[in-house]
């Protein structure tokens, strides 16, 4: 007789597990048991049901070729037992024996096992609000979810939306929901969107897109309560700063992971919560696996432990579970916390290391913020793209990357997560051969010109100060120059500095008229990006002025009022 | 006084090399010597000129916001004298002295240099044809061939056109004559169009889109004349399979260095062609530095010498060269031959090595052809990519990637590039943190699919014929049974494989009806794109067949005729 395989959840890590296994191994014995009637769903597909760009919710449950998959599909395909709507409860780990129940029928089942797969997923947190409860008040966890919603406002019984959360969830629901025609407002209890993957000033960029495409934003403030008419139907929330009038609440605050059954059975979990694995994905318990939603794991850089579920993780751990379950040797070395989302026009990735993460983790780094066109300037599709990148001023290795805009973020942030993960310092990355030709790159990759950037000040020829570090001398009233090198006709298109002490000389006129320019001031030099700005800084430089420096990302990446 | 820094060249890496420069250096004594009226244009767009895509000339040379790059550009912003239309004729290394002359004046000059830049870049091959003189017969080297190109078009004098050369800029050039409403054929001598950047099976799959888009390919063709009308305007061609009237040659055959003025001052040229240069791009004299398109280059994967000239890298070149031209230390690693191109509604790029550079290597490779949606498959937009990666059996190091389809091309390259760069494994390729969202890629992307596929071959898991195995098996007529795995609604939509002993038994009831399947034979075994093929492999091993394989890349990838 084969092994006897348990995989105890049926979405993402678990079959993947399962089938991997069956691949390797046709003799064993595998049976996945999963709680709900669904298997194999995309679950990260459901803002797009939700928006109407999936049309069909099946769409989420189908292979490529539009087979669905079922529990047929599974022992048909795959010789790959399936018991759903049936519920794991408890673990005996001594006898090797998961107790079962059909959530349907109540009937109850014990199932002995050589290995077990823990892909127990995670869930939506649900934040102890009064009021969360009431009707049309909802988490976005499960097609259920998606379809309730989807009828709600098919029928017209939902005008406004308040989402609870700016999260990766939180915003994708938020832009379905304006395609769909409500009125959507944010509410985030941090000081800016997407607090987790952004720093401020590039999470600032976002924003404007998003107030440009009607969203409303109400960062920085905390949800009360959930109010609800005599029919048990929200009708507003109430938060530190007011009360919104509301037909739908979105509940998006977080994902919390399943690790109770785990849990219960001994094994060991993080503080914080979520299964704790090696790198060979094995519990506490050698003969139980888990991935996915369900644990924590190790980021690549600074080996900090980190919850991040991801269903492209979850299929990750999956084909290293499958191996190891049939007696191969597989790991699984860890993340870089890469993630991106659209939001609307615009892409947002990160990955790696965020400043902030460098101050808490006490590494000297060097940041820079570049913004320029994804392609060929002179190409019609080209699209801007903001990047911070973050380095190590010692190792010169480049630590992490956060990227905005409507131009192409996604293959920058693949590479910087490529890059990461090898160890490339800003100096490999600078002369990475990525392939150029106009309708996809400039010559000069925004990475690359972003790499050289940080590379310029690690040398100690480029001197900048970040907008906030700009915002901060205003606020204090130091005495400094903003000197503006752009074209006069770029001052209306862009803005001005909300400075009274701006001199504007373009660039090329920088050298004739530098008298203009007093030397015994601070200079803080800018254009649109800063790369004038950085010319300027060099130029007054070679005329012997001692204190000047531009200003990170220009005017573009300015994150407060212009004039 | 500064160091007197002359630079010949004034288009990528010449500018480039100055402008660093005299950032670094202020006191920097800094020329530009240019032959021609135009300095540092995109020469890269002129196809997108050509197509209309770009409406004016001047947008390739003109900065992102509009400034152009002309000889008063160059004094005012960055003091760096321009002399244009200046050629230099000779460089007396010993006096450190170019002789220079004006092209327009015939006045000459002698500059002498601290140290010297070569960017003299390189010019399209003219292949000694009859009839290469004629009227209409153009290579596409620069703005003016451009301009001409468009005014004959402009003014309806070309109806029809001949390309000769199937290779990067002849299919862009095609792409924009099409574009324009011509009819264009093109002349490749090798079998496949784009034969140094990709190997058969891939390029096939190109071509079919060539063709869908009213392209007429004649591969394996030479040209023998081109002939003309009295007045010396072209007629046709000449090839050895035929006349082909045509009102318009281009003439991409490939581009030549222009080292003579190197190779006239003593500098080691390659026997092929092209200024050698070391890591910190200096020739073999050591106050001479050069770039571009001008010299050949390293492979870092291999070691190989080539010559592969880009804008992007004569940027990065600029870069380097700026740098150790002031006193600073930069070097130059070498490239992965990347190169991506947009035709039509495909991408097509390459990096690292073929499998054919493997085997004049000496490399034990193994390869995989995958094809799936570069996006989340139940996401809109999602469109296909095909994927062949070429591994290292031995080390499992990734070695070189061509991917090409109407998806997302780019990302991928640049991935597999940094990949590669850094010496990563197709396990670590598998394990990459790719940000995932399904708009921006499947759960598990495409490359981290493909990298599986290798693994699974190395690891003696799968086991597969490529489409060339397996028509070869055809044409010799062996007795072995394709077995058809996919749904009964596929085989009409995508066509069936020209072999009578198939059987076709959907994967879902393989299991079931697996007596069908005749034990003794030879079973190959594929689907759309094979993955189901695969699972079909591993399924009848299960059941005991011995040999079994699957047919890369499915039908899809299949670049023969199909039934």
């Amino acid at each position: 007789m084969g092994k006897k395989i348990v995989v105890i959840g049926g979405v993402a890590c678990g079959p993947k597990s399962a089938s991997r296994a069956r691949r390797l191994d046709p003799e064993a014995e595998i049976t996945i048991v999963e709680k709900g009637e669904l298997l194999s769903y995309a679950g990260c597909g459901l803002p797009y049901f939700l928006s109407g760009e999936v049309k069909d919710s099946k769409e989420l449950m189908e292979t490529p070729v539009g087979v669905v998959r079922d529990t047929v599909f599974f022992k048909n395909a795959k010789d790959i037992n399936v018991m759903n709507n049936t519920l794991a409860e408890t673990i005996d780990t001594k006898k090797k024996v998961v107790s079962v129940v059909n959530v349907k029928s109540g009937e109850k089942a014990d199932l002995p096992y050589d290995k077990l797969v823990l892909a127990t997923g995670g869930m939506p947190f649900v934040p102890p609000i009064p009021g969360k409860d009431l009707n049309k008040v909802f988490t976005l966890c499960c097609i259920e979810d998606a379809r309730a919603i989807d009828t709600i406002i098919d029928k017209g019984d939902a005008k406004k939306a308040v989402i609870v959360g700016g999260g990766l969830i939180g915003l994708e629901v938020t832009e379905a929901l304006i395609a769909r025609g409500l009125e959507v407002t944010i509410v985030e209890m941090m000081d800016w969107i997407l607090p987790q993957l952004f720093e401020f000033e590039m999470s600032a960029f976002l924003e404007k897109h998003l107030i440009s495409k009607g969203v409303k934003l109400m960062t920085g403030t905390t949800v009360k309560e959930i109010k609800g008419d005599g029919a048990g139907n929200v009708t507003s929330i109430i938060t530190d700063s007011g009360e919104v009038p509301t037909d739908l609440v979105i509940l998006a605050v977080g994902t919390k992971p399943n690790d109770k059954l785990g849990a219960d059975a001994g094994l060991k979990v993080h503080e914080k919560g979520g299964l704790i694995v090696n790198e060979k994905m094995e519990t506490s318990d050698p003969d139980i696996y888990s991935g996915g939603d369900c644990v924590v794991q190790k980021e690549i850089v600074g080996g900090k432990t980190v919850y991040v579920p991801l269903g492209s993780t979850a299929n990750r751990h999956g084909r290293v579970i499958g191996t190891n379950l049939v007696g191969g040797k597989d790991t699984f070395k860890g993340i870089c916390s890469a993630a991106i989302m659209k939001a609307f026009d615009f892409s947002a990735g990160k990955t790696g290391l965020s400043e902030a993460d460098c101050k808490k983790a006490g590494i000297d780094c060097v940041t820079t913020l570049a913004i320029s066109p994804d392609k060929a300037h002179f190409y019609p599709t080209a699209k801007p793209i903001g990047i911070k990148l973050v380095a190590d001023r010692k190792t010169r290795k480049l630590l992490g990357a956060q990227i905005i805009g409507p131009g192409d973020v996604s293959k920058r942030i693949d590479v910087a997560t490529t890059a990461i993960t090898f160890g490339a310092t800003v100096d490999d990355v600078a002369n990475l051969d990525l392939a150029y030709a106009p309708p996809f790159s400039p010559a000069l990759d925004n990475i690359t010109t972003a790499a050289n950037i940080v590379r310029n000040k690690i040398d100690g020829f480029a001197k900048s100060l970040s907008p906030m570090e700009v915002k901060e001398k205003m606020d204090k009233g130091d005495d400094f120059v903003m000197l503006d090198v752009r074209m006069p006709f770029e001052l209306e298109e862009q803005g001005k500095m909300p400075w009274d002490n701006t001199i504007h000389i373009p660039l090329g006129k920088l050298r004739s008229e530098i008298d203009k320019v007093p030397k015994d001031k601070e200079i803080i030099a800018f254009c649109k990006i800063s790369l004038r700005g950085y010319d300027a800084q060099k130029t007054l430089e070679g005329f012997g002025y001692k204190d000047v420096k531009f200003m990170d990302g220009g005017i573009v990446l300015w994150p407060y009022e212009k004039r």
